[in-house]
């Protein structure tokens, strides 16, 4: 076992793009476990456009990350050492221990995980957050029925995948939004979706009218600016638009790009609703069982796009977000 | 009876502010009503901010005023010639006859007024659409709750003095946003609003903070831009944010200027809803006995804005909505 722990931590707010000087790349002794508590290894990293947002110095769901604090994240911890008498030495964790090589944990927010029933990067993608945001967002916020047209953005990441995979099961027409051929064949491909629209090389609102051709009953949106737009220009009526982010606003150094075409909403008696995926904790579990379900029975397909290196490779990894690099959930595994 | 009928028709798309040069008066006989229909003469026309996206060549919730046609507009007709069983002259009735001195009508669409129970006016206000809106608007669309604390923009407008009125009826605590002094002690004053913020005076978002200390629980907004921003940063969890018009952007030469703050819809767990009052039809008449009861024991003041003059006084009574130029339900009486 290795003597440190290495950690990134926040060195300064960014300014629009995240940039290496925002990062600090430190080292602490690795820590003995205290009475109740063990101590994991971090094997995987989940690395979220949600993270973004938890640097800014803003009211949110969340309190931002500290100047100084180790950056907050997601990961799967082996447990190395224990003395907790629920958690042995081997088994596996989740929860938000942050960008940093050891861990300790009480227990609390750590969920026990089991490399048998699934790869353990599937439990910080679909069976994690983004299945849960997936999820709750589309079925709860999205109110979706069977039959409708579904259009999700960020089709190819770790959300917008299993949206649109999950209409499919629901019994709805599927339109995924993506960056890049490769993107869209996988989507129309091994994911089953009805089409998929290159944001990169099409013009969206003309491939919208072509692919959704009754309109939009239900838009996922994970990237806002003119792609959000170009969809609200083509609801239906009562359709309903989800709010889960906005990739292309959040390295804005000035104001977000506010969605021009709102007044669709009237026009179309539509709404668009945001939410935070931890206020459907208590139902976590079910979802997790329900999409476990379609994993094993070949309805859903899991992908995590894994880059192999240590803590101090997680900065350069963020940035494949925004450069939209990625397909499917993206993982650091460390070495 | 005069000899011609005097109409107002769209003469060109306009472009920005509406000039007088986009209208065409014309003059036509006044006709005889055939069998089975009667002809009326304008009283009272209802001048409305929703007047100016009826004149632009795009989808919306109804077909746009074609070049040459007579400018769509509400009324009040009083008979005064009828081979319709149904109507005598000397009656009254409201509906959507357009700004001409006379139109004939076979009954569709007319709705029969009695000038006893309300001054003729009101029935284009308070018991009219602008009435329907706020009601609907708020108390469906926005699903008011007892206690809540409502925000609504064009606040001494014809439907935004309603919606406030409407809430503090249901026992919620109203803030108003309206344009100059007079305006607000007017909101504050005589129809009793909690608190009114003059957005030509006023830090809007400041004055939220102070006078919506806990939170918007619904802000009902006419008026879009940079009001629309400001609210939308002081939403409370669970807000309902009611699109009901964006007269601030209805002039825009360039594109709507969209909500930079939509984001908060997610950090809030909030939505953004559109609606359009056609749609409660059927429910017209439940709220106007309704509204016709709290305006009959005082709970509500229906206040109307007349400009006395023709139908060739039209477009310049248009121009002061968007002046900000009236206080409660702007009307054309004509002489």
């Amino acid at each position: 076992m290795s003597a440190v722990n290495r950690q990134i931590r926040l060195a300064r707010r960014p300014v629009g793009v995240v940039r290496p000087e925002d990062w600090a790349s430190t080292e602490e002794p690795v820590p003995s476990p205290p009475e109740g508590w063990f101590l994991g290894r971090t094997r995987y990293l989940s690395v979220d456009p949600a993270m973004r947002g938890w640097l800014d110095d803003r009211p949110s769901y969340l309190p931002p990350v500290g100047i100084g604090e180790v950056m907050r994240a997601g990961s799967v911890l082996e447990v190395v050492e224990s003395a907790h008498p629920g958690y042995r030495v081997g088994e596996f964790v989740t929860g938000t221990f942050g960008v940093q090589e050891y861990a300790l944990s009480d227990g609390s927010g750590a969920h026990r995980v089991d490399p048998g029933l699934a790869p353990l990067p599937t439990y910080l993608g679909a069976l994690g957050m983004p299945g849960m945001t997936a999820y709750f967002g589309l079925l709860e916020v999205g109110a979706l029925r069977e039959g409708e047209t579904v259009v999700v953005s960020g089709a190819a990441g770790a959300v917008g995948s299993l949206v649109g995979q999950i209409a499919k099961v629901k019994g709805c027409r599927v339109v995924g939004i993506a960056g890049g051929a490769d993107k869209c064949a996988w989507l129309t491909g091994e994911l089953g979706f009805d089409a998929a629209i290159d944001h990169r090389s099409e013009d969206v609102r003309r491939a919208l009218r072509d692919h959704a051709p009754d309109g939009i009953d239900v838009y996922f949106d994970n990237v806002g600016g003119p792609i959000l737009d170009a969809a609200l220009s083509r609801l239906a009526l009562h359709a309903r638009v989800v709010v889960c982010g906005a990739i292309s606003q959040y390295n804005n150094e000035g104001a977000v790009q506010g969605p021009s075409n709102y007044l669709a909403l009237l026009v179309r008696r539509a709404r668009m609703e945001g939410f935070v995926v931890f206020d459907y904790a208590a139902r976590y579990r079910d979802a997790a069982r329900e999409l476990a379900g379609w994993l094993a029975d070949g309805r859903l397909t899991a992908r995590e796009h894994l880059v192999k290196g240590g803590v101090d490779d997680f900065p350069a990894t963020l940035q494949l977000l925004f450069d939209g690099a990625n397909t499917g959930k993206l993982v650091l595994e460390l070495a």
